[in-house]
């Protein structure tokens, strides 16, 4: 029998969280696992079309997700939230809500680096003056305090930060290790 | 392995949809099975506390819905679904949404029992002209041309209706009979 669990990525726009989310997906799914990315913009198309990027509608934005990863977790499924979230309140919010079964990873990554990689060009034009309220720019983000897990995607590559988040997983027993192969077994 | 489905249930207010959706959330988790149910009115809480009750809201509330029940679906859970869900089009577009494995149920019952149960006293409400665009009462209710069960609410009782929903889950595979008791297997 699976064991849901919500994974938690939160960091700043182009910090990565999307993208390992994806890749820790892939390698979950390689090993038959049940699991669903929440990426924060997905979500706003799919049940927060109403919502803009104040304060409130932020908030409103993760509890949404969250009251989804909760579904998903007591479901046996590994639910994976790729969102800035950028409010610790929030988060524990979210926490509080899916319970025990939650792992906050925080997508560490310094501001000048994110800027530089800009994947959807919106650092650019907060920077610009051109959208406003935008996280990091002109709005802030608070680090997580005591996240179970921190990746620190200027120094890791992608392959590691995922791998990292499956042996987290591995680790609290949300998913067993791979069995070793016979040569290695037989040492 | 669980096969998920989504059990929509539609209907006019009072017509007993939420009753029989939780009777029959019972009597699967019984047999150990893994079921949601989405109340119309719950999920306006959850995912849509920005939303009224213009035709375009009742359908963004509905997609949301439908956006979760297909989550669960293709998650091995059977999702059910209670709201009244007026128009058509929109039940049409959650049964796309979810895929093959979704029963429409249609909860009938004639619009003078439905005003006279008035559960939430809002029939009273409306017809005193206190809440607009009521459905049965100044709001349409198009019934479902093809559903894959219709309920006769004004004439069964809950567990029959109840029963009717499970015995249709069972005859389509969703759900595995009961074994048949030692006694009558020796006949």
């Amino acid at each position: 029998m699976d064991r849901g669990v919500t994974v938690w990525f939160t960091g700043l726009p182009s910090s990565g969280k999307t993208t390992i989310a994806h890749r820790v997906e892939a390698a979950l799914k390689e090993r038959g696992h049940k699991v669903e990315v929440f990426d924060g913009d997905v979500i706003r198309k799919q049940l927060c079309s109403d919502l803009g990027f104040s304060k409130e509608d932020r908030d409103t934005n993760i509890k949404r997700i969250a009251f989804v990863c909760k579904l998903m977790t007591r479901n046996a499924v590994v639910a994976i939230a790729a969102a800035i979230s950028p409010y610790r309140e929030t988060r524990d919010y979210a926490r509080k809500e899916v319970g025990k079964d939650f792992i906050e990873v925080y997508v560490k990554c310094p501001l000048e680096v994110c800027t530089k990689r800009d994947v959807k060009g919106l650092y650019k034009k907060a920077l610009n003056g051109e959208i406003k309220g935008f996280t990091g720019v002109d709005d802030p983000y608070e680090e997580p305090l005591h996240p179970e897990l921190i990746l620190h995607t200027d120094k890791e590559t992608v392959e590691e930060s995922t791998q990292r988040v499956v042996q987290e997983l591995e680790k609290r027993g949300y998913i067993q290790a791979p069995r070793p192969m016979a040569k290695q077994s037989r040492q």
